[in-house]
């Protein structure tokens, strides 16, 4: 364990690992606000996460580059689901005054290279003290084109509700290591970097946008009883999705039967898959597939539909469960 | 105490509170990033800062709705202290589960009042769960025209160094609350206002950004030794400073002289003054006093020199002391 350090240390630190600065940047870190050009003709985009110690990830198994990594992931995850770019990002950490410097530098290294994947800059942030809790907060800043632009609200009765790839990876990932599972175990290499180090969906989210087929969208960040049916509710909608249509894999069929658990809950309720959730026409079924397919070579598969009324209703076998806001609450 | 409360309530008594949307916001609060047009011509300030009870604020004594304020407040200083204006908001929340719900209902009202008076609009954030800390980081974007915007780079050697309003009344009045002075005791009024609720001079900053005299500027947020010597570091200079110019009011002094402490010590290193330290050439110095006093009501005062070289001197009596980076250090 490296001896502790001053806070200008910290930011020196960073600002040596940060990209060059661009032409669309006039002022990085290292002055009261980070200065950048507007991008005429586009809109911007800004979101904000945070990632607390023991309720977001566990310092204890998650390897700090990866979680590192993560924190930037799951805040470029909402700039794909609206079909934007990121451009910039804010990092600011609260950490105890014990933490390992050694930790620290890898959770940045991390951090920074998810950044630089995604051709995103840092360009601000804050380090402070914490009583106790290690804590990440994330803002990236991205633009779109106006036009293309896709919100949650624009779903209409009568669309096929998309998911891209599989749902629950996460969750069953995040179970594994909840159940000490080495996070190195190749046998459940899939599931463990779904939890540990998950991809967001910046093509993808850009080749839906930019389609004009899809009428709303989001990221599975609490699971998609509990995304479906924040789309529903910003819509004026309902939905009904059929439990065997869920992309459910082989993996996490199989972690599922060996540790006795629901891969059906998991991907209905465990979150964090940083998958896409979106709608659109019937019609554009097979439009839709083909151009996923060839722009991204990824696979979206349709597991249910938009109908009148509200809330998200489940249909397995011949039951329909109410399934509404049914996945993680940060404070229940 | 009210009951618990889920993370959507939470986030629709803050929608609920929101100011309607403008014409250059297209998205608020509610989707998976907050979306708005950029301004053409314009240069985009973005800021974050993170407020960690018991380290920057302790909840015991500081009225939660003067908390909200000031986490609003410390952000918006740092879009004044580049000559720009506040637009936008974000605000990421992270709570103990046990937390009051009244208390946080008070801190969100007045981080929403705050934001109102600076014509600031909350477009978006986070609510999370910690473990222990509560926690308030908050990021705000505010514009600038290009030509005018005020970095901490630009000061010259033979430029006088300048402050606004008082220095060393926001460390008064934490001292005073430290101590077990009631926070509404009218006899320290202005000191413990200074600390618990600071007012971001946006005004001033626009004032001396677009007087095109300004050679460089930031807000007083660590204590003028450490500010100053951040300004000194980023413009490759020095700086001699004279503890006889330092503005200290009399209700500091009279503090001061009965807790038995330094009034200057509270001046330079005590920080969270919020007030402006700036640079100019001493040729300015008569139009600068006439400008700032026509167009703000408000008082700035030279109390130093920039010289060849680097750090930051104190001249006390026949002494010269160093006094760079003095202040406050998180990790320290």
């Amino acid at each position: 364990m490296k001896h502790p350090f001053s806070e200008r240390e910290l930011i020196a630190a960073i600002r040596g690992n940060v990209l060059e600065a661009g032409d669309d940047i006039v002022q990085g870190i290292g002055d009261d606000c980070a200065v950048f050009r507007q991008q005429g003709g586009q809109l911007a985009l800004v979101t904000t996460d945070t990632l607390v110690d023991a309720v977001h990830f566990d310092s204890r198994w998650h390897p700090p580059r990866l979680l590192g990594r993560k924190a930037a992931a799951v805040n470029v995850s909402d700039i794909a689901a609206m079909g934007g770019s990121p451009r910039f990002a804010l990092l600011s950490l609260a950490i105890p005054a014990t933490l390992d410097r050694d930790w620290l530098d890898l959770l940045l290294s991390g951090f920074l290279s998810s950044l630089q994947e995604h051709s995103t800059m840092l360009i601000g942030g804050d380090t402070v003290k914490s009583g106790r809790d290690a804590m990440l907060s994330v803002t990236i800043i991205g633009g779109a084109a106006a036009e293309t632009v896709c919100y949650r609200s624009g779903a209409r009765v009568g669309d096929q509700v998309w998911v891209s790839g599989y749902i629950g990876e996460a969750a069953a990932g995040l179970h594994l290591c909840r159940q000490g599972v080495a996070v190195n175990e190749p046998r459940w290499e899939r599931l463990l970097k779904a939890h540990l180090d998950p991809v967001p969906q910046v093509a993808l989210g850009k080749v839906l946008a930019a389609s004009g087929l899809v009428h709303a969208m989001m990221d599975i960040s609490d699971g998609v009883a509990t995304d479906l049916a924040h789309i529903c509710a910003a819509s004026g909608a309902g939905a009904e999705i059929s439990a065997d249509a869920l992309p459910i894999s082989e993996q996490t069929k199989e972690a599922a039967a060996r540790f006795n658990r629901s891969a059906r809950d998991w991907a209905l309720t465990g979150g964090e898959d940083y998958q896409l959730l979106f709608t659109a026409s019937p019609a554009a079924q097979a439009d839709l597939e083909r151009l996923v397919w060839q722009e991204t070579g990824q696979t979206v598969r349709p597991i249910g539909r938009i109908v009148a009324g509200s809330g998200v209703v489940l249909r397995l076998d011949d039951k329909r469960l109410d399934i509404t806001y049914q996945g993680y609450d940060h404070f229940r």
